[in-house]
């Protein structure tokens, strides 16, 4: 099932369960997968880097990416940025075989001007095979490249098995604008936009033309119903949503233990059994996990699925 | 009046009003000044990176201070980060010959290692005299450098006229509280630390034992009462503040563009007469502006600061 | 057979050899491996960072240090830099397994502290197992990681197996100093010390106490001579050996092109049969190749090992 | 007397002689620029990153470059790279007032994409007056800021003040040869290039199509005389001439205490009567001065200039 460049929703990115020893939670997995599945997400990305992908063995990630595809009824798009072309291209062939809809490819550190942008995806287009569909991951903070809206289009245009943009410039929306501007003119064909960032600008990116959330914050469900009440024009009642979030979303965002406070919120939900990372992680204090439950119970007061039993206990 | 170590409250740092044509507007600056001391600000803090130091001239930045300091009846600390320290010197000289309480440094990006740090807040102290006080700022997002609390312990060990933490390490909570940590042990002698990042954590920071913020954020008067709410104990009205100001604050606090959001708020707030900066500076786009409308709208439904007439025109 | 901590000479970088359509060249391989033993190196490291590590699968990188390790008389040392753990314990015990007498681990960019760097050496040596001699090395140009001396010492006293320090900082004349101070101080154990960077400094260094070179100059055999005459306190021939080649190494020495020299001159001295690099990877043009064709001319008047069949058909 | 375009020859950066308290040295600045003269430059460029202008108060700056106009025979370049565009334009006329040839700019880390660079540049020659010569420094290695030789032809087609590159390029040589190339296809009018790093490429960077060098290298006039080799197309001794400086030069280029190299030699060679820097500054110890005295006696073989008569007191 081949990632649809007209649809709206969320890409929901997943993190990797793993057991309190490390080893990869099957269990968990397949009951994320569910999850995912019951929130309403249009699509599944793993293996991404709040995916832990760099942390696992070749065999682990494929045997990962492959027991979602094979469990989920959308399409699943696997991470594959790699150091260099020959470890990207045997990800991407494996995980096609096994049923992804597309890839998704950042660019390393090492790209400073426009042309050489252009020249990596062009490049790495080749080396996976032109017929496979790729996601372009827009993410200066953590990669330390800054893509013009013009690089985009080129890089769109070059290739015609780029489908997407994982937007997380920050900030960003009026790149959002110009791309949309962009097609609206001619000059460039159109792709799906779809935001990440953990979602804190996502009231107003759906509104700038973004298609939807591509992102893990813990509360999936909620970006499915924001995304919908922004497609529906109920443009309040997606910020009442969002606003009711943002303190969680924004503790969340924080580089470094933005990851830990995801993977606890999905173990207090019940859905991972364990909020362990493989090392190195940045782990939650005491200190923080109160202020995560603390966020939650507040929540909770907004928004019946923040009420969790395992966080009444709490205090 | 030199700057008070255990004090609690906000130090508001203060844009520098221009005129449409770039010239520095003096009337804005008292009117700002006057606005500030009316908020309840126990200090201000002029030309730091919101205050587009690097786009004055000496003169023009001694101005501006010296202007402060006379009017304002609250210590006012100065920025004075500089690429050589002679520089840095003559510029303290002179702002404490004006008045100020202290002056604040940024490191330069160049520096690297733990002991490169503190040599360098060393060399600095010593040029612009061991008696002048000052503030490190503790900025990596934007100055590339990255200071464990031990380093801040040594510089604060090293230096006695440290008196103080501009604190926006990010993410940053787990810090203040290993600060704190190291006082109550005994290893290190108290500072005051105040917190800037736009304020977007200080929900949660004055928690931790930060004594209040040091940021610039278009609403001083919520940060005044959000500090005065926690230092009371009243955490639960401190967060139903600070969220309900929250998707301005994270609206405000976008790299770039961050600064024109403040400013034009202060100026539908009747505060600056001309949301000017000068070049290079990220502009509003009439979308990003309508977002702004939009969210001072929301807040108002919150808090009466927000109810503008000149915004109620808009739409 | 483990790397020896007391020997001096020369570590050589191997880069590794392709085929003009990309696969690994098997012959050139072991051609490439005799010529360094016959050179007289006392050990030879490959999968470094001009072994085009990244370029290569996880099944090839095996095969080709099982390949040279089998061939060698000599310990060979194996790159393990990764980006996450798993992956650098999967093939460091698969490489000791066939026989490497040590790894060696470059640091992640994202490390910034004197403590971030000290403890992702102990979660390494931890994640590879503590009885694994490993190599540190030290590039700030390439990895932006900046280790001051004392954090060196503290890496070194942490984990016994720390046996030796490929030194590439730059400048790092004062470094070596440092180290050796330390160890005469009683304040660190004795590690090795090999030289990289190209060999640009190798002349002081060796004078400085590092215990040779570990660098891939393709005259490898220069190499050794200079560090044997320095032995011998032969400071004068060593100067005259290392000046003649110099031009040359200056020349290698350039980022993104330096591996493609390397290259050339080591297939113009029929020991590689392509100077083929997989992609990403920085071409000679015409005119470089020109240039190093005459660099090699001039190098001919001093050292017959320069005089180059294929060389003297040029122009 | 304005800059020449079509100059060949050397621009010698000039170090800033400070006495030994750090006070600037009049008298050693008169006899540096008159034994730059001497040598043969055909202009002096001031305030540059090595003539220490950051640690420079305004008036000390402007007074340095005031006093080397009035008594240089030949054009002045004066740096004028600043924070922001209000310091840059108030040194600029400055300057210009005092008689300089023109000034240089170098773009600010901050610049990422190929338009931000453009921008940059254009906003710049608007603040300084669109009929002030400017000369744009393209160093990454320093600025981190990469300018694709298309982007060099943008600012030079956009801003016809626009006269000249200083070229410091890390690899560099396929840079000058593209920008020839654009001229002579007609996509780009002439400008000089003069290069800079410390000169380590000059001999080749001559061939490739540069002016010639605008460096500080303690031995200008051996640039001077491989510069009149070049354009007499004696390629040999420029090369001889060149390879015996290589030593040196590859002493002196390195990051951090390559200032405090060249102003111990031009000490050495009586120009200077102290190489004080102002701090924060890279000192030599030491083992690093009898190493640079052990490379002049060296070069002495070859170069009567380096026949000093304090270096042959030393040992």
């Amino acid at each position: 099932m081949l990632a649809k460049p007209d649809a709206k929703g969320v890409y929901v990115i997943a993190p990797t369960p793993f057991h309190d020893d490390g080893r990869v939670d099957d269990a968990s997995t397949d009951r994320m997968t569910d999850f995912f599945i019951q929130c309403g997400v249009i699509g599944i990305t793993v293996l991404g880097q709040m995916g832990e992908a760099p942390k696992m063995e070749h065999q682990e990630a494929l045997a990962l990416a492959s027991r979602v595809i094979r469990r989920a009824s959308v399409p699943v798009i696997v991470g594959v940025s790699s150091a260099g072309f020959a470890g990207m291209r045997t990800l991407s062939r494996a995980v096609l075989d096994a049923g992804a809809a597309a890839v998704m490819i950042a660019p390393p550190p090492s790209l400073k001007t426009d042309d050489q942008i252009v020249t990596y995806y062009r490049q790495a287009s080749e080396a996976i095979g032109e017929d496979v569909p790729f996601v372009v991951q827009d993410y200066p903070l953590t990669f330390s490249v800054v893509m013009a809206p013009s690089v985009i289009r080129r890089i769109v245009m070059e290739n015609p098995s780029c489908i997407m943009l994982k937007h997380e410039d920050w900030p960003g929306l009026e790149k959002i604008s110009t791309l949309r501007s962009y097609e609206r003119e001619g000059s460039m064909r159109h792709i799906s936009v779809f935001c990440g960032n953990g979602g804190i600008f996502l009231d107003f990116e759906v509104e700038r033309g973004a298609d939807g959330a591509m992102t893990g914050y813990c509360f999936p469900d909620m970006l499915v119903d924001l995304v919908r009440h922004a497609a529906a024009g109920q443009h309040d009642a997606a910020h009442d949503l969002f606003d009711a979030h943002l303190p969680l979303i924004r503790y969340e965002q924080q580089p470094g233990i933005g990851l830990a406070v995801r993977k606890y919120v999905l173990m207090s939900r019940g859905i991972l059994a364990s909020d362990t990372q493989r090392r190195p992680a940045g782990l939650l204090s005491k200190a923080a996990r109160e202020e995560v439950n603390y966020l939650l119970r507040r929540l909770a007061r907004h928004d019946d699925r923040a009420r969790l039993k395992s966080l009444q206990d709490v205090h």
